[in-house]
């Protein structure tokens, strides 16, 4: 008998984990009763080789049990969640000193808390699980949670705190308000880790643990967009090669080779025929003509769009010449190396709704255009099914959990210069079917509204079908301070003192910032709430500055948050209000229809989110727009490439100014993950080391294997 | 309290994960009872905030119960194995049919059978878990089973089966004859894997399952080195560029900023320091002049030894030139990206004995020559603790299992081109303590016994201090009547008749191959036995004219093996040969002392493994030689970069020639892997994809989840 063979994959069974052996089997009824058994048995289980009797008996009685389990789940008002208690001290210690302080819960442990089955929970070691997307099929019926996302005002350098105030919000819901709630997060990119400073997992008492797995290597998904993306790169050139260096005839026959004496099409070449529009499946039957159209992508090098990447920061790659071997007879070509979570396949990660969709975006991104002007994709190259191979376990998110023990999904990292900057709606689904109808799933913007909030509704959430309960705008005095015309803030360099005392005269002409940005919210017709997340040296009156200022000016309510220094017991008010803010009527609506032109578009984003007065596009843009408007690419969602600096598309400029011009002079597109990507001024898609990189603090101690001076 | 903080890693209470509500117990003994209880659990455990009374209670029961444990297990004579029954079909399946056709252990199951701790297990998934390097401190006391080197004779382009027979010997061995048995294997590279067809997980019915995760990413230690190795370059680069825009002043405050007031280095700045013979630890009481002999590395850029690595096959990295963008400056410089397992540093985690050994190895890697000549390390630019921790998870071998459900330890795969091609130490150490006493461990050795088992024996062995019991070398009949003269094999053409049909005159010609291999293998004095694996057309007249060949001339015994066919059943003769061998005596020695100079040590091993009777260098190469002895690298080990296809440098020379002349025209240095490596003839680092790679084929079915025409 095949063993296993006839269990089906995601079937009650497997989370029994059951395999009994005929012999002890035999034992235990002796054989005459095992032999009629038997017989039952394999009426009940007609497969062949047939299922011997316990397994029959075991199997009704597991699921008896799991039908049970799965019923009190149902009836239950809340996860039987067990937080995980804090002590928080004062001053706070480092960040790495809190996160090693907790013990995490065993990851099992927490899934199980939070319904998941045994056979839906892969462990990659004790404190991360990948999370199968069969969940969502067993749980098509349940009802969401509400939805949330969490965005900024225009932040300073340092940041102000977004993760931070994710993470203590759910750490309020979850851990103090007893409601189900999930932090839905991005994984961060290895590079700046190792640059400049600073995690990604939050901060004080608010963060997601162990930090140093999330910040390193997670359970490799961005390592598995890395290798897909260069395969397609490695794929590309060598068939430029190849095609430079064989003439038709052997080209077409190495490409369908005779194997054993028979010659077919794979099913991906079948694709490119039929995309051809030639129907024939005999590779012998192909005309001369229709062999050399197969054989020939006749790439024009010239027009390549593919880069490799790279997960770290390597200026040198920036921009490069390959292909300088004599191996490669003279084909050489300039290209460039971008940071991976640039790779468009990462952004097709974040916004694919189920394993189909992920395969067709795959299958349609366009790598180059050949010598006469059409697109060549990743399919037309054969690596559809190479790139799902890769990518297999990167489709699913991974679970870990905040420093108070309620869960985390962690799943993808699209760049926010270039692309939306989300985490993935695979991720959110699975949340808000977890969390159920009472739970709470709040997901992270990349940048301020402009920018980051923006791309979640008009891009994510069209892609998801999802509607937001509501928005959660993070503000600090800080940076109202700096729009309000305070010096500017430098990362490493001391605070100016008009950050580190009270000064409410430049805080009040900053709050214009604060104002744009609730405005944002508001025109999507979600309620806004306002985290004010204090610093150190705020003040109770400039903290009621803000909050005063905030609710009188479109904010559905406005609080002032203290989870960095206090954990979840900081974000209380916080959590109610987002409680009062998702029962409040949203009248969710996109920023625009995606039949409007690509410049309106653009301009309705300029105009309503940023307030530009006129948008100004260089010659080549325009060409390039009206070629993808012939190509249908038009009716795409628009993906700003913007400074998240400023609302205008000058870094330096702070406040909210208006009716400025904002220049556009670059765009492309992205086919597969589905946006058109105006480009605003100069953006990098591969940082660099700096002289002193965090590397010359970060060191492993080999005695007691901790990490040090990562964070 | 801070939960768990007072737990030492690796004690038994992890193993329980016990974590007791001090509520819960408070209502389990009454307040009371509880309190004083209480008392007495601080004096048993005497810690900060103290440790509950059941907690104490459960600890002690639990160090109880694995005491017992243990001690149960040394009394036992082999593991409570529970093996994997195969049916095997006639004729077998394709690779990846057998592969599914069997449902593998979950590994937490193999692992506790192979007496692993649960604290010493982390499961990735369920069928691949990390294992911890504790084990070895906790066994430190266990005698180390049999010690099994599996190589090859000179292969056809095809390969002879060296992984298929080492899994077939360790099925034999564990399912079949009761012992307790590892193997111990390579992580192979994603590269070949796109490339041309061909897994690395053994064939037949002897394989490593789940196939397609051997293949994949397994658990991510690939990726690992990758991002190391490319981290490295990024730093080396950006620092060139950074000296290069910089004067001294500058640099030198931006290497040792002030922050927040204090100036200090951190511990691997300190390091430089010492190796610069400064002793200060004050940065501004550095003379300026040693202010400049700190900041500046001074790497001379013509002179730069590393490169960039990608883990695929792409041809056009082979030559490039970096750093054309406009924000370098114009600092281009050529250079060419390898395949990952060519790295320095996966030589280096699988020749390391222990993680203090790793860093070493990591911090001496020599990346470059200052404008001076003098070596640049990875500890200079900084990069030693920001390795050791992207590697930190690679340190630890993966367990997986055979067809037949015994353990197999995947972990690294040093490219058997330019470096020792042999999996790690830490592994077979783990599977020596973990097989005990009565144990067998068998690894494999990259290509022939010229090249594999050599570097296995001078290096492997010479770095870990093990003793080898047994060599099984395996020989095929196509092999040898290729070597008696025989056409070409080529991979994808069908097989020319003579290798179809019975021909004892080409076959006894070809024997000679098969005893240079006998005879290498004699002289490092340990029995040598030869394991001929049965192909479809062999007959019974060419099998046992090889075997009689074999034992006339030098091997302890040869035995005909059909574990392809059959599985562990078809290598019992392989298997008791093995066993037999182990127990006769072993005269193990190296093949030459590493105080011999390296001219000598090459004329060694070009006379005495392949036959050479005499060696030529090249000018440039015996400068470097000069140049390798002044500074102390002339006691490294030889790794010879020779093809593996002759025992020649010229691949198209079969058989087992004599006298002829080996040319060296090139050679390198690896400090940090700790080997000189001379080159012979042309070694590409990076292999390319051919006009249809096995890409065509690959795809994974979104509907049951299987990945489809991987193999």
């Amino acid at each position: 008998m095949v063993r296993g063979s006839w269990i089906k994959p995601g079937a009650v069974v497997i989370d029994c984990g059951i395999n009994p052996d005929p012999q002890k089997s035999k034992k235990l009824l002796g054989d005459v009763a095992y032999a009629e058994a038997s017989a039952v048995a394999s009426h009940v289980t007609p497969v062949p080789g047939g299922v011997g009797p316990m397994t029959v008996a075991m199997l009704m009685r597991n699921t008896v049990l799991a039908a049970k389990r799965q019923f009190d789940r149902l009836l239950a008002p809340a996860w039987p969640l067990r937080p995980l208690r804090l002590t928080p001290l004062t001053p706070p210690p480092s960040d790495i000193a809190i996160a090693r302080s907790q013990k995490p819960k065993d990851i099992a442990e927490l899934a199980d808390e939070i319904g998941l089955f045994p056979n839906e929970v892969s462990q990659y070691g004790r404190t991360k699980a990948k999370i199968a997307l069969s969940v969502l099929d067993r749980l098509k019926d349940q009802k969401e949670g509400k939805y949330i996302v969490v965005a900024g005002i225009t932040p300073t350098p340092l940041g102000e705190g977004k993760s931070t105030t994710l993470l203590g919000l759910v750490q309020a819901l979850g851990a103090h308000r007893g409601r189900n709630s999930f932090a839905c997060m991005r994984q961060p990119s290895q590079g700046p880790t190792f640059g400049v400073k600073g995690g990604a997992a939050g901060g004080g008492y608010s963060q997601v643990i162990p930090m140093e797995e999330f910040n390193l290597h997670l359970t490799g998904d961005i390592h598995a967009v890395t290798a897909a993306n260069n395969l397609l790169a490695a794929q590309m050139d060598a068939r430029i090669f190849h095609e430079l260096t064989q003439k038709d005839g052997p080209l077409y026959d190495r490409l369908v080779p005779r194997i054993k004496g028979v010659r077919k099409f794979s099913a991906i070449q079948l694709r490119r025929l039929k995309r051809l529009g030639i129907s024939k499946t005999d590779p012998d039957s192909l005309t001369d003509e229709e062999k050399t159209k197969f054989a020939r992508l006749d790439i024009d090098p010239t027009k390549v769009m593919w880069n490799r990447v790279v997960d770290l920061n390597d200026r040198y790659l920036r921009k490069i010449t390959i292909g300088q071997s004599p191996t490669e007879k003279g084909f050489t070509r300039e290209t460039a190396f971008d940071i991976s979570v640039a790779s468009e396949i990462m952004a097709i990660l974040a916004l694919g709704t189920d394993v189909e969709d992920i395969k067709e975006r795959l299958a349609s991104m366009v790598v180059a255009l050949d010598k006469r002007g059409n697109p060549v994709t990743a399919d037309d190259l054969g690596m559809t099914g190479a790139l799902l191979v890769l990518l297999k376990d990167a489709f699913e998110p991974t679970l870990m959990q905040s420093l108070e023990g309620t869960p985390v999904l962690v799943h993808t990292g699209p760049f926010a210069n270039i692309a939306h900057g989300c985490s993935s709606i695979l991720a959110d689904k699975i949340a808000m079917k977890l969390a159920g109808e009472n739970g709470y799933v709040a997901t992270e913007a990349g940048f301020g509204s402009d920018i980051g909030m923006e791309k979640f509704f008009d891009i994510k959430c069209r892609a998801s079908g999802s509607r937001p309960h509501c928005a959660v705008i993070v503000a600090t005095v800080r940076a109202l301070k700096m729009h309000g015309g305070g010096p500017p803030v430098t990362p490493g360099a001391p605070l100016h003192d008009v950050y580190v005392k009270e000064n409410l005269e430049l805080l009040s002409k900053g709050l214009c910032n604060l104002g744009k940005h609730i405005s944002n919210g508001n025109k999507f017709g979600v309620p806004v709430v306002i985290a004010i997340n204090r610093h150190g040296n705020d003040t109770e009156a400039e903290l009621n500055l803000v909050k005063d200022f905030a609710e009188k000016n479109g904010a559905y309510r406005a609080v002032i948050c203290n989870h960095w220094a206090k954990g979840g017991e900081g974000a209380l008010d916080l959590a109610d209000a987002v409680i009062a803010a998702c029962e409040a009527p949203s009248k969710f609506d996109y920023l625009y229809p995606l039949d409007l032109p690509i410049l309106d578009k653009v301009k309705k984003i300029a105009m309503e989110m940023y307030g530009a007065g006129h948008v100004e596009y260089t010659e080549e843009v325009l060409e390039k727009i009206m070629m993808f408007t012939e190509k249908g690419y038009d009716k795409f969602p628009i993906c700003m490439a913007k400074t998240s600096n400023s609302l205008t598309g000058d870094p330096a400029i702070k406040g909210a100014p208006s009716g400025f011009t904002l220049k556009v002079n670059g765009i492309f597109v992205s086919v597969g993950a589905g946006f058109v990507v105006p480009m605003v001024g100069e953006i990098s898609k591969m940082p660099g080391l700096p002289t002193r990189p965090s590397i010359y603090d970060i060191d492993l101690n080999t005695t007691t294997g901790e990490i040090e001076g990562l964070f």
